[in-house]
């Protein structure tokens, strides 16, 4: 299990949320500044056992209350005031996402520069041309690399552009608790409530949303969709290297057998992981349909597969960059007219 | 099948395809003016036999040549000169998507709106807010339809946001036959080429893409997980108004056995045909894997789950759409503090 | 739509069971001789609108009332006594798999017999084996074509042998008014009830369960396993002529752009369908998780996907067994030791 | 991740498979008894780093490599003889799905034992039947135990019927390597080579195939669907449980935000586990795709899903079994005719 998507840094994100509540709500004025710092000194995930914590989660059915317990055990200060568990574990999920999406990012256009290179380099190489897997007319290897370049692009930009939000809302979602100061009764302040929320969002980074969100899923399925999208375009670049003579992995491999063989065995590793998208996404987007104001179930069935999925499509991102910017090109065909599979590349080239 | 997903519906977008082909060529000069005015007469669906198309479309494996073998009988003008088949099928698709989101959006947007109604009329209508299906602490019924809004409004700009490109690329993608002349051995000029192509998309109203996009196929990946989010959010609607005993549809009906019983029969309806959208889903991302230059067998799979999805997630948001706009509100709490959740929904409705 | 999946055979599957119903109460005593002939005299197809029955679907969530209500208006007797919609919708689409698996099963095992012949006559041709899509060693095609047809035949045995029974249970699945006389209020004698149940199955040539099985979904789940497993066998085989040099459809064809290209069409078809089942397994399965006595959506989401996954392989059976009986092999090595490979061959056809 | 699906758990699975090849070629007489003895003597896991056998993995793109480098550094007998890293990784998967299923199928069979204890305790007492979420007719909370106890019983019968058969081909299937002598140019014995496959199976308590299974998935494919059909069994009776006011969990607890509120925490658990399995059967389906002599990404696909099935089911049938066995159950009807539905419960316990 790659860092990014480990159970420290779902300890560390949940920890960084309890922080950040306790800050948005001394700004607030509902608890005092000296309580936040005390919170925030007590929420390094080194002060605590990961798989203690881990094992906690199945009291309650989440890993939130196991790490309010322990953080009260270490600060006798109104630790998660006004929040639910789900409260926690929703800003934690996507400031996991938000972390791990760095180095996916990084090697999905790594990826696609390795791509733009091989588009630029082989602008004019002839390629036979392949439908329905039969040799049919020739094309360029910089028009299909050109493609790979803007799938790649494209899955990018919508991974990098979905929402990403901060949950608060207390049990139901009404943020009446989090704005209600400690000990009193007093109806508890609205705009001081949107204030709270507002500022524990900026805090970490993510998106302040209209409303909480713990059984209005949209964010999830669309980052779902854009994670699929994305293991999609990797899919199609590594299909293709496996199945074209023409080119030849660097780092490709020998077999435990055939010593002599070399196998695509960056781009292989590639389709081994992008292929468990579909079916992860399928999960999430099933998930959606969550009742009431927390769901029994649904919501505890995003956090396997939204981490399964991050390192499947992280893992596939990184073999496709390893593949083609280690990529040998060797033509096989010498003469065709290539110039308007040149013009298209010029054109994709320069939209970059 | 709706008539937007019909065979006689793809069979007009084939032919309109065709038509919008012929005067793109001419206004490049490739063919001539006369020979589109002829190929556009005889592209309307009402002069063949769709069965008849259909049946043809075993063939070679998608309807295009039948519909060209048809128009060829009709006319012998340069009909679907340069274009392969999947530029026509291709291009036919994303008009039927295009022509199908018409009235599904307008059934989500009419959803929302109700919801939005509600949300209003319901601002400080106290409700019994329900976590993991038990009672839980008070929130209001406004604060849950707004929730609905907010939701269902973010799926239909999505997806009116899904990118729908032409395709033309001719056999292998190059566009190198699509901008040759007829009857010459000249090689293609390939700025001809570009403007047939741009003319092409113009003509139909959709985007012209960087590249041919016959084995990259993010659009179609997008446009399935913005129908499988607008799915989720329609089925999370349509879940709670089946789990709440303060709501009721006007339009619900009883049962063969017990016509006492009032069944929340359009959320009922709406719920069968969303959990078919997961599924349809992870099939068009799989299908994502296309080879080469024209993929054998992913490509072929792609029509009957996007047709099934957007009938599921037309006839879903059609269903919900009568369910809310019909929702009878029995309130069953008297008192509680609602100020927080008004805010809330002060907010959503002024974001509008 | 093939016609064992039609709207015509869904409506004639229910009038079945309307009609055994009558026939198994007579049996018992609870209706009259005279009464389940007249029932049976109007439970005929053709004496109604299947589009007008399919419209009147929408009214209840399902297609039972719009049959029974058509009935009521056919004949005067009890009609559908005491059984609810879900007991005839139930047993009708287990009535529409099993005679939707007659013709399927057939294709299926035409192409295992095929793959057989194939394996038979080609014991000792060697072929290059190829592995991770490059050059290995050798193997023999006998070896090849005796692999499709133990992966064929076993995925016909395990179809072969889902279970379909019927269903029986009234409206909260108790069978007491299934056994209650029309207008007594004595309670219903179990026993009779038992046998009314036992004797609708006998009748319809299905089994008779344990109980009703409403909310209890094993059946519909084994056997979309069951498709799904019998997809991923013909995808095997379809996979590997489209990647075979060595082989070549007789049916293959040309393409609209490139008439000279000899393409595979029938194992292109058959993966255009395959490739659409798992998606579909997955709703099923996932509708597995019905609620309480009778779902609300999980049943309604069945009938598409399980009508879409046997038109998907009952198709792909059919188009892999014209691919397969019309297979030319042309081998490409000539020399090579073949004997263990043609012991295992001979092992695979002995065992048939 | 649970002990049996551990990696160290892998590993010892990949040497178990060495040790049983090195027996099986020893009594054939392909390679001496002191050699099996030498390689079953450093067939334990304990010698080896499971991370850096892991990391090793990526050289060829399976663990196999690694694990045959790691012995020849430990012994210089012919460890591995004629085998391909496939042969080692099916079989090895194989082993670990038969030892993870030993506690799977434990808790199964004791969730269903609590279903039956119910069922009996429960045969007369009288519950509000309720079909799509609506209060309906009345049955008893016996005859819905039995149903729970009739989907669990049918569907552990299913999982321990699974085919697990071990894998012996060598590179491209044919087994001709494996009996050939180390060292020597003799065409291998075909007799001598089955004789090693049905050994090799034989000493892991595997099923012997009649062919090499490299591309002819059926038997993962069973799997799948055999534990997707347990999940969603086990997701029936978890679902009813939270839906209905009669039980209440013992084990059951609160929340961050609501102590006095008492969620079905094992039920709901067992839901964010069930809900997992639909897409990672339908990953598995699609994997079943697998080309020519061995697959370049299929067969890598399946690792970590299958994995992730076995975690789901395994943890849902604990949670299932705990919920049940604590379930206390508060009848809220008094009076009704459960005589029918009592016959019921006797016949389907009788059947057990």
């Amino acid at each position: 299990v790659p860092e990014q998507v480990s159970g420290r840094a779902w300890l560390q994100a949940l920890l960084d949320f309890e922080a950040a509540l306790a800050r948005a709500q001394a700004a607030a004025g509902i608890i005092s500044a000296a309580e936040a710092d005390a919170i925030a000194t007590v929420c390094r995930a080194e002060l605590y056992d990961v798989a203690e914590i881990g094992a906690g989660a199945a009291e309650i059915g989440n890993p939130a209350g196991a790490v309010v317990k322990a953080l009260k055990r270490a600060t006798d200060t109104p630790v998660h005031h006004g929040a639910t568990s789900q409260d926690a574990v929703d800003t934690a999920m996507m400031l996991v996402v938000k972390r791990a999406l760095v180095p996916l990012l990084d090697d999905l256009r790594g990826a696609a520069d390795a791509a733009a290179v091989l588009a630029k380099a082989h602008r004019d190489t002839p390629l036979m041309g392949r439908t329905l897997l039969q040799d049919a007319q020739p094309t360029t290897f910089g028009l299909k690399a050109a493609g790979w370049m803007v799938s790649l692009d494209e899955a990018a930009d919508n991974l990098h552009n979905v929402r990403l939000a901060a949950q608060l809302g207390g049990p139901v979602g009404t943020l009446a608790t989090v704005a209600a100061r400690p000990g009193s009764s007093d109806p508890p302040d609205p705009a001081a409530a949107l204030r709270v929320a507002a500022a524990l969002a900026g805090d970490l980074g993510l998106d302040a949303p209209l409303l909480p969100w713990h059984t209005l899923r949209g964010r999830v399925g669309e980052l779902a969709g854009a994670l699929g999208v994305a293991c999609g375009a990797i899919g199609k670049a590594a299909r293709d290297v496996t199945l074209m003579p023409e080119v030849r992995e660097r780092v490709g491999g020998g077999s435990t057998s055939m010593p002599h063989k070399h196998n695509p065995v960056a781009a292989i590793s590639a389709l081994g992981c992008t292929r468990q998208a579909p079916g992860l996404v399928a999960t999430l987007l099933a998930a959606m349909e969550q009742e009431l104001e927390r769901a029994a179930g649904a919501w505890h069935s995003e956090w396997a597969p939204l981490n399964q999925l991050l390192i499947a499509t992280g893992s596939a991102a990184s073999w496709l960059r390893t593949c083609l910017e280690t990529l040998e090109v060797h033509p096989q065909l010498t003469d065709a007219d290539t110039g308007t599979a040149a013009a298209l590349v010029d054109n994709a080239l320069e939209a970059r």
